[in-house]
Order: C-alpha cells, then structure tokens, then sequence
C-alpha cells in the first residue's frame, strides 16, 4: 500500500507588497504617533478606532453593473451575498460614522483616527498594500475657522515630533480662487459645471507639475503641449495665450510666495540661536505676522502685515475679476490668514500657495498640504527636497452619499510612513530600542539565583534578561547579547558565587576596545569588573547612566 | 426618455459583528496597553508589529481537499489565485515570523504584539469579528525558565494596569503531567499516542469544567455521563472506578492549592496595611516561597517551603506512577516553582493548578492562566467571579509546520477587552477622557480673537476648542459644552471686549447646583465670575486644578 503523501510545508512568507514591522520600527512610530496625538488631544479632538472592515457598498467603490468589486480594496463575499472590504483610507470611514451616529455624536464632531488602511495595488518599491495613516477631521462645522485650525493644528503637530520651524511650510489654496480663476480664463462655466471638463483636468494637471516642469513647462501644457525629453509628447489644454496668462498670473503669486517663504526660512535658520527666538516673535507683534500673502515685498521683514495682505489679495482679486466662486475663495483665504495670524501662526510657518492642487477630486474648498523644505540625500547622494508630508482639505459632500443632506467637513491626513523616515533622516526619531542587560548562565544548576538576579534588576526598572537558550557555549552567549544591542553582561560562575561576588562586563566599553586596542589593553580587560553581589543593581544603575550621559 | 434613476444610498452601518470605537474606549485600552508594553519592554521583549493579512496557507486554515478556505477566518482570492487572509490570532504569524526570519532574529527570539485579529464566526452579544490581543512569547527557549519568567511578567503586567495583588491568580499546570495521569489511568498508551483520543477529550473537557460542575460533576463525566437540570445527557468517558480515582485524585490537589490561596489572599486582603507588605515579603525570606504546592498544611503561613513543595511533589509523584512523561512533567512544575520563588512570586499570586487544561490542542507542555478573584455584580445584579484574562503555554511544534524543525516556543495572550472591562469594574481604567474648554463664540466677526484665546490655552497646554457650529444659538453651544463633558466655558460678547474682561463659566459647579439650587442661588450664577482677559490662562488653569483636587 502507498504511503500516504507528506503534507506540503507552508512558506514563511509575508504576503506580496506586505511587511512586518520589527522593534525599533514599532516603537519609533509609536513615539512619533503619541506625540501627534497629544496635539489632537490638546485641540479638543476625541479619538476613533472604527473597524478595519466595512461593507464595500458603505467605503463607495462598488460599480453598480459589474458583479466584481471595483479594483483598490480587499474585498470578500460573505455567505449571505453581502461584500466587505478592509477601509482604503480613514475618511471613507469617518463618512459612514458621522452618518451612522449623526444623533450621538456632538456637532461639530472633531476627531482623530491612526491605524492600518489597505490598498489593493501592484506592490512596487516602497509601495505597500498596508500602511499607516493618521488623521484629523471637523464634521460639521462650515466655517473657515475650522480649516485654519487644522493648518495651526497640522503645523503645532510637527513641531512637536521634532520638525523644526524652518524645515517645514504649510500651503494653503482654496479651490474656489482656483475656479474663480478656470472661469476667467474660460474653461469653467457655473450654468454648466461639466462643460470643459476634459481641459480643466489638464490645467489642473499642469499646475500640479510646477515643481518638476518650471513655469515654461506649465506653460507649454496650458498651450499645444509639451514635449518631454524622452520625445514624448503630452497634449495640452489648448488655452489662448490670454487664457494661459491669467493661470500663469495666478500661479506667479504662488511662486513670489514661496521664495519669500524659502528666503525666510533661510534668513532664521542662519541667524543665531538667541536672535531665533527674537525672529519668531516678530510676525505676532512687529510686523504684525499674517500669512504670506507676500509678493513685491523684497524683505519680509521690512513689510507690515497689512500692507502684504493688502497687495496679495488685491493681486487675487484682480485675477478672479468678477467670479463670485472666485471672490468668495479669496474671502476665505483672506479669513484664514487673519485667524492663523492671531494665534501667531506667521508665513514662515503657514503660507497661501496658489500652486497647491491636491489630487482628490471630492475637494470643495481650502486645501492644504505640509512639505519639509530640508534636504536629504537620495540613494545616489544627491541633495534632494524631502517633499510633502501631509495634505487635506474641505469636503462638503462625503457623508451627504449616506443621509442626503450636505454635511461641511473638513481634514488633514499625515503621511505615517514618510515623516517617520523625514524623523529617521533628521535623527530625530527618538532612542533606538535600547538592548536589555544580559545575565549569562554559566551553571545551569544555578538558574534559579539568575533569575533572582534579573528579578531585582527588573525591580529596579532595568530592561534585563537571563540567557535562556542553549548554555553550553559561552561564546553564543556574548554573540546572542551583541545581536541584542545589550550595554551590559553579568556573568556569575562557581567561583564567583562561592565568593559572592559577580562580574560586570561593559559591552559598550568592550566594543570601543576591541576596534582600536592593543593585545596588552585587550588583555587587562578594562571592560570588565568584578563587584559584589549585593552592588550588583547599583553598579549597573552607574554604569547605564554613565553610557548614556 | 425616462429619467435616469437616482444612484441608490448607501446603508451607513458597521458590518455586523464590527464595532467603532470611540473617546474613552480608545484612550483606556491605549493606556492599557502601554503600561503592559512597558512590563514587555523591561522583561527584554521587543514589539513585532505583522501584517494583517497572511496566506491562507500560512495560517494553515487551507483545507487541502475543498476549493474555500476553512471558516473562520475571513479570506478572499487573488487576481494570481493565491488566497489571502485575515490574521485570526498572533500567534500563528508569529511562527511564519520566525521561520522566515530565522537567521536574523536572536535566538531566544522574545516579541510582544498587540494589535486586532479577526473571526469570521457568527456574531452574538458582546462576542465580536474584530477584537484586540496582547501576547507575549519567547521562541527557541527549551527551559522552562523560559515559561517562569512569562509568568512572573504576567504577574507584573497585571499589577501594572491596577490589578492589586490579591485580586488575581496566575494558575499553572503542565500537560505532561496530565498525560502522565492518562496514562496511569490507561487512557493514553505511550506506544500508540492516537488510541483512546475520544475519551481522553471528554476527560480534558469534564477536568475544564469543574469551576461549573464541582466534582461531583466531574466524576459523573468520567464515568457513564451526566444529566443537565434542563434532563439533557452528556455522554461519559466510561472510566471505570479505579481509573477515575487516579484523574480525581490530580484534580483534588488541584482544589486544595486553589482554596489555600484563596485563603491567603484572603487573609492578605483583611490585614491592616502595613501588615500587608510584611505579609507579602514573607514568602521570599522567612518561608522561603515557592508556589504552591499547598495541601494538607492548614495554614499557609506556618508552613515552610520546603515542606509543602515536598509534600506537593510526592502527591503528584504518587499520582503519576511510572510514567516518563508525567514525572518529567512534574520536574517541571517543581523547577517552574522554585525559579519562581527565586524572584519573589509566592503562591498569592502564581500557584500550580491541576484543573487548568487550555482548550488549544498544540500546548506540548506547561501552560498558565490568568484569572481575576474579585467579585462583581453581572447584569442581575448577582454577584460572580470575572474569571479568566489571559492564557497561554508552551507550544513546540508550531515554526516546524514551516521549516520541519521543531523550535520550542511559549508564550502568553491577554484578552485585551476582558482586562480593560475588569479595569472598568474596579475604577481603575484610567482618568476619563477630559473634555475640552470651550472658548464660545458671541460675536461672529470676533473668531479672530477668539482663536487667539484658545490658542493661548492650548499654548498653556490645556485642552480648548472653539466653539466652531453656527454661532447663533448660545444655548447650543452650552449644548454642545455639556455633551463634550466640558469643564469650562469662556464667554467674551461686544461689553466684554470693551471692557477687556471675559466671563469664565464653571460649568462643573453649575452642574451641581442646577442639580439642587433654588432659584435665588441659580440667579445669583456662583458657578459664572468675571476675569481680566491678561487674566483668562491663570484662571483657567487655577479652577481645573481645583476641580481635580
């Protein structure tokens, strides 16, 4: 008779564009994340942990003729017909509670959400299918007061992860002035919002690759189009030459801004430490400090706030001429920029920005976006910027596709994975995991006086460990501490014991000798002491504190 | 031409068997798990944070002979035919971490996780598809050391979210020892380990429900069967006599260890304080402390270690007979004890339990469970025991279904919502979430200054909004104050700004008095007072520091 076959052997593999997250990675995250968190806290914003799960009717990508979900999400069919999916983001979601709980919940509902979302996307190089979003939304309240305290909010929350004033500016558009602006130009009609769709799709391409193209390159695809370095061509919006200049005159505000935000930025950082402080508290008292609505001005700090504003919006104006969308758009920015500028919230912090675009098309209003202006260097060493962090906006219309009634809201999601490797970059992600103390076995008989030891260095809130794998080889013992990042090992044989003492090895110490150290040094063992038994807690408390002072 | 239908609405509803949480749920569980991190954290365990999905195959769900995956986890196709998963506890990845990282990791390999897992079961009440776990587990440790020290961890973790010594009991039992009492009792024979599996189930199932059935119960079950109150008949093992009397015997010594420290953590609680700590300091020193193996001593406190070990041992000896594997089993409960006693932890808190049997098939040797001995008042108002909170044990054929090697494992999972639930029960889950102050808002055309106050606060680092729904209505503001849980309303209209003052609302004392007051007290507004606006920060911070004190 045959054998019956072996069962297969699973592979041990985290699934495709999946990862797993080990020590210092968790726990540098969390730092980062109770640090944002407490500024949430701080802004009256309650957290929610809704389920990673939803039906796939409620998160909005079924396609009513198809029988299949549409692409994007995990989903699955459960057994009576209904599909669920994991949530793609944590705004689709908030939609759902604010509808589901419009009677409990208070009005305005401010809250805040981190966790895991899924994407059901080709993995590629540093693409995940699960990462980390962490977001703060307003539902329910209208005003702009609401947008601008998620800007002061979004600003207060990186600084308090360890991003600098100066390493970072929050852009502010609103895509009202944006239309205002379509609509002098010719390609957006109010009677009929769906007329030059096709060319307001490739305008508001266009502006979005400022960085990349330059002015000319934006130019060129308000126009014919552009070719690319490669030969390829790419269609523009056909705009006429007054048609692409009142965009291009739009988009220049957004350019003099940011080099007068960059050339602040610039004037603080090289200032010295003391007159740093004395240059932050400028724009609240001295000059009055809105946001930058700077252009002709040479110096910022030569301008006073009202005369800055003044140009700014008249510069705005002049563009969305007699656009009502355009003008209330202007209003709004012009409103955000007094309410930021009384809590002290200066254009080296938050600045207008007529470039900002925000890909979503659910957008109505403000919208906002957090670049760090640093440079790092990339895999090949060249300087580059870091680049955008977090980004949100106004949304009037997302909880109305469940109750049929306009709910205002608005929101910023921060990029989990991108400001903690920003941290990582600046050196700012907090302690690496520090190693436990390491209580090496030599005698297996007398396990149990080890872990007497490591009792009483636990008690004294040391992180410490008794080597708990095979004994018999010393050696595996310090290679298994070295692994573990351990400071320190203990190390008690019978002599030791009989005498009452043990021996304490500085590992750290030990590692600086063994790079550079003679055969001499190396013999007499400076790294290693011998010390009693009942010192052993405090001769390790002194050296802890030694290594890290 | 018909009109195009509407697109239909969306249901705004959590799938069933999911839930949202919200505020306080989220802020305890998170304290929660922190303080249990930080234990975690000093034993030497690092955080491991998986993926949520797996592969079927490796959560080894996978049925080889049908074409859906196994109920119970939620699991859905991929475009490339691979089945994807949703992880159904942390463990099982925890073995596809270590088999693919096997060459990196440390060994021992200790890691914590917390984090949701799912079920795809039917939904009931108070029984989710979602839920939190918390584990804690050291691969590639063969001692049982290994198995102490997740013991005395779980000791400390529970002390540390507020379980006070005296409400809790860590149980530990060894399944050698238990198949050694099998095997006396010949319903496991050593050279066939599959015969006699059905009755050896029913034995593990009656020994699972003495809490329920008390003895008496457990002995029907052994033998023919036993008949419910509702007339329904539960099939027996059809023990004989004698056979029974061997597995009664185990569980006996299991009841003498439980109503010993049951007695002395009586006793403990109705000591005066100071008394207390003397009596908890007697185990390590005076009666030296192992667990307990308590027996025929009456009084705990007059017996000495060595005597109710020896005394243990040989009950348990005597029980197991000849059989290798219970008397390997019982050297290690005997060695378990002693490191145990090493490290301070008596048998008022870690005590050997014969009756603990862990429902999970893959448990190879010692396993452990946490049960909390206080008393609270269910749904009837009936007081009964809270029962179990964690579990685990050691488990060493887990990593081999990937690598064919086996690796010794043992671990522990706390039920994250059980605890938090037993916190709540006791008042010890935490402050709860502290509403904000509410800056109200008189004067639309004043949000300016109104964001300045608030910003002032929220620079103080206090907790602050403004009120940011439609102004119009004062009293919802107040509304909206209340359902926030606020403390404090700041009140500034046009006389007010004129004057430079503002009106600071108690809202915590006007609580009270509208609770009580007469008309005169409730005109008279003790809960309201007036403030300089240079003085509202002071102010502020004077009456929340009162209302804490």
């Amino acid at each position: 008779m045959a054998k019956p076959k072996k069962p297969r052997r699973p592979k041990a593999e985290t699934p495709k564009g999946f990862r797993d997250y080990f020590g210092a990675d968790v726990t540098e995250r969390k730092a980062m994340l109770d640090k944002i968190a407490e500024v949430y806290h701080r802004y009256g914003f309650d957290p929610l942990e809704s389920s990673a799960v939803e039906t796939l009717d409620a998160l909005g990508k079924y396609l009513p003729d198809v029988d299949r979900p549409n692409a994007g999400v995990f989903a699955w069919q459960e057994d009576d017909g209904d599909w669920l999916a994991l949530r793609y983001d944590l705004t689709a979601p908030l939609a759902r509670v604010a509808a589901q709980f419009r009677n409990d919940l208070p009005t305005p509902y401010r809250r805040y959400a981190m966790g895991p979302v899924w994407r059901n996307e080709k993995p590629g190089p540093g693409r995940f299918r699960q990462f980390y979003q962490c977001d703060a939304d307003t539902v329910g309240a209208a005003s702009v007061a609401a947008d601008a305290e998620i800007c002061a909010m979004l600003s207060d929350a990186l600084e308090a992860v360890g991003i600098d004033k100066g390493d970072y500016i929050v852009r502010v558009n609103n895509r009202k002035v944006l239309n205002g602006v379509m609509e002098v130009a010719g390609v957006l009609d109010p009677a009929d919002p769906d007329k030059f769709e096709h060319e307001r799709g490739i305008v508001l391409r266009a502006i979005d690759k400022l960085d990349r193209l330059g002015e000319d390159g934006v130019r060129a695809l308000l126009g014919e189009g552009r070719k690319d370095e490669s030969g390829d061509f790419t269609e523009g919006a056909k705009l006429t030459e007054a048609q692409a200049d009142v965009v291009m005159g739009f988009l220049r505000v957004g350019i003099q801004v940011n080099e007068q935000a960059k050339s602040r930025q610039f004037t603080r950082r090289h200032l010295p430490n003391g007159l740093k402080e004395h240059f932050d508290n400028l724009p609240k008292g001295i000059v009055g400090g809105p946001m930058a609505f700077v252009g002709e001005a040479d110096n910022l700090l030569s301008s006073s706030a009202a005369e800055l504003g003044a140009w700014a919006a008249s510069q705005l104006r002049d563009l969305v001429k007699d656009s009502e969308i355009g003008n209330s758009g202007v209003d709004e920015l012009e409103q955000i920029s007094d309410l930021l500028a009384a809590q002290g919230y200066g254009p080296d912090r938050i600045v207008i920005d007529p470039s900002v675009v925000r890909g979503l098309g659910y957008y109505t209003g403000p919208v906002f976006e957090a670049e760090l202006t640093f440079e790092i260097l990339d895999e090949k060493g060249r300087p580059r910027q870091f680049g955008s962090v977090a980004g949100g906006g106004r949304y009037d219309d997302l909880v109305k596709r469940f109750t049929g009634q306009a709910v205002p809201a608005t929101g910023v999601s921060i990029g989990v994975d991108r400001l903690l490797a920003a941290l990582r970059a600046k050196g700012r992600a907090g302690d690496s995991l520090q190693g436990p103390v390491i209580v090496t076995v030599m005698d297996r008989d007398r396990m149990a006086e080890y872990q007497a030891m490591v009792g009483e260095l636990r008690q004294a809130g040391i992180r410490a460990e008794v080597y708990l794998g095979n004994p018999k080889n010393f050696g595996n013992q310090l290679k298994y501490a070295d692994k573990r990042n351990s400071p320190i090992a203990i190390i008690q044989g019978t002599d030791e014991a009989a005498r009452g003492v043990v021996q304490i090895k500085d590992l750290v110490l030990g590692a600086r000798i063994a790079e550079s150290a003679s055969l001499e040094e190396w013999k007499s063992q400076p790294a290693q002491f011998e010390a009693a038994r009942g010192e052993m807690v405090a001769e390790v408390k002194r050296l802890l504190a030694k290594e890290e002072g």
